[in-house]
């Protein structure tokens, strides 16, 4: 038998409850999706916020995965620990060890069903380039933001996030478990389809690469005191012009976009997203790029799986 | 001048960011809402919860204002001081006393804007009749539930809840700000015109009374195991047969409505509410009621204020 595994990760932040849930329920049901022989692992990343239903306990645990964090063992807040135990028993050369890791998030934005990958890790889009030809999923390409870091699938050879929205924190949606559920069966598939040396790549990829973050205006006390314009509000995804309004205050007072960037196309994601207020983030303007698919990152991804 | 006071709070559950971020605006221009001569105060219910975006610390507090809670200072956790300390300097007989208050949260329901009344004081329904003949807001009457009390508007001779959705919490979003904002204009111009005695009462008054909680499905541990279905969620105040489908589990299996209550044309509110599932609700079921305009509701109206 293969020495590959995938691990599938939910709950790395506790409010987002959606991908938990239905981990719990395939616990409980393990014939729930079809594995075609797959070695899977699972692991909900932080149950002790889950139980409370917050973010995290001390710090975000998806920003706590660098070799810097992880390798000091005097940080000992419960999301440095938490880290450094997966990387441990879940990581590559863990005690029980993946290759591959997928980590399902949800948003209260209006993603849709969308993937962030890290880098330009060839394995990373190699993958990815098979998830989108399937189901045409957008993906957000995070790059050159220094003021982010230490994310969860950094630390395996290959991984990626999963986004779904919108829908609040701590709710379970029936839409959103939906959408969780497509996305599991369709990377185990297609996953498989690798090891069966069955996978069809597309001929490009169709990414969002990271361009800037932009904060809501903000009062002298460091409050904002502005919100997302109407015009912009749940509309993660589509090209924004260079005179659109993107804040309004109470007061009707209106903020450009050119006042931020003076590049066109730029496409906003995370809008309005819950969490990253606290990140100085009211959203992430992107670029779009179309990408021929390279032959190497196939390569890359069967030499990854065939161990 | 009048010894009549109007108290407005905002974050009595703190992470139910936007009328207290609507607070915040009116501080800092205070001729953003026209108050006519109206004496006013407001108040940011649990700033300690707010500033870490929680519903609460210790217990909700809009389940602590009974008297036997209040009255009983061996209790010493945060809500309940706060709820001490709220009625000794802003209730009827406080330090700063007002004779009506009006409470603004929000939800993760799809409510729209709707109004919340505790029982059948005759000053709340004389109060929402007007505010309901103006702006034709749907009025949730909680009544006849033991296992909830302590909200916060019992604490004042007269008062109600105002509930606006769907919004997540921790999101400042444009179409709940100006929900808000609405709502309070009216409510100001409403009791300013019983003051001058221009009221004008509406013949009925429309209301859902609560019938019944609903739970969601469990498991033997006790966690959910079925999720509001497709068919029900965001469809707030909207009549249910009684045959609806009202859950569904990740295997399809249905839970029709009749399996809860045999009643006809029940109306769900509170659907999803991300906080009530730690209070074992999935939705509340009410009946709507029309009732006659008492000319005595009217009158104690005028009394109250009138002092």
């Amino acid at each position: 038998m293969s020495g590959f595994q995938l691990l599938l990760v939910a709950g790395t932040h506790g409010n987002e409850i959606n991908a938990p849930w239905l981990f719990d329920q395939w616990d409980k049901k393990p014939t729930l999706i079809h594995r075609s022989g797959l070695n899977l692992n699972k692991v909900i990343a932080n149950p002790i916020a889950r139980k409370k239903c917050q973010r995290y306990i001390d710090k975000d645990l998806n920003r706590s995965f660098s070799p810097e964090l992880l390798e000091n063992y005097a940080n000992k807040d419960l999301e440095t620990c938490i880290a450094r135990e997966l990387v441990l028993e879940n990581g590559p050369r863990g005690n029980n060890p993946s290759q591959i890791v997928i980590d399902f998030h949800s948003t209260t934005s209006s993603m849709g069903t969308s993937i962030v990958v890290y880098g330009r890790r060839s394995v990373d889009l190699a993958i990815v380039s098979l998830i989108q030809k399937r189901l045409q999923v957008p993906i957000y390409l995070h790059e050159g933001d220094d003021s982010q870091n230490g994310f969860l699938v950094e630390a395996w050879p290959c991984g990626f996030v999963v986004e779904i929205g919108p829908v609040p924190q701590g709710v379970i949606h029936n839409k959103i478990i939906n959408q969780t559920l497509l996305m599991i069966e369709t990377c185990i598939e297609e996953i498989n389809n690798v090891i069966n040396n069955n996978a069809i790549f597309p001929k490009q990829l169709i990414i969002h690469r990271y361009f800037k973050s932009i904060d809501f205006p903000r009062d002298s006390s460091g409050l904002p005191n502005a919100f997302i314009h109407s015009e912009v509000q749940s509309k993660d995804w589509i090209p924004l012009s260079i005179d659109q309004n993107i804040f309004a205050n109470i007061e009707g007072e209106l903020f450009k976009l050119y006042n931020y960037s003076k590049e066109n196309d730029l496409v906003p994601v995370f809008i309005n997203e819950a969490a990253y207020a606290e990140k100085n983030i009211a959203m992430i303007l992107t670029k779009k790029e179309v990408i021929d698919f390279q032959t190497a990152w196939a390569e890359d991804l069967y030499d990854l799986v065939n161990i």
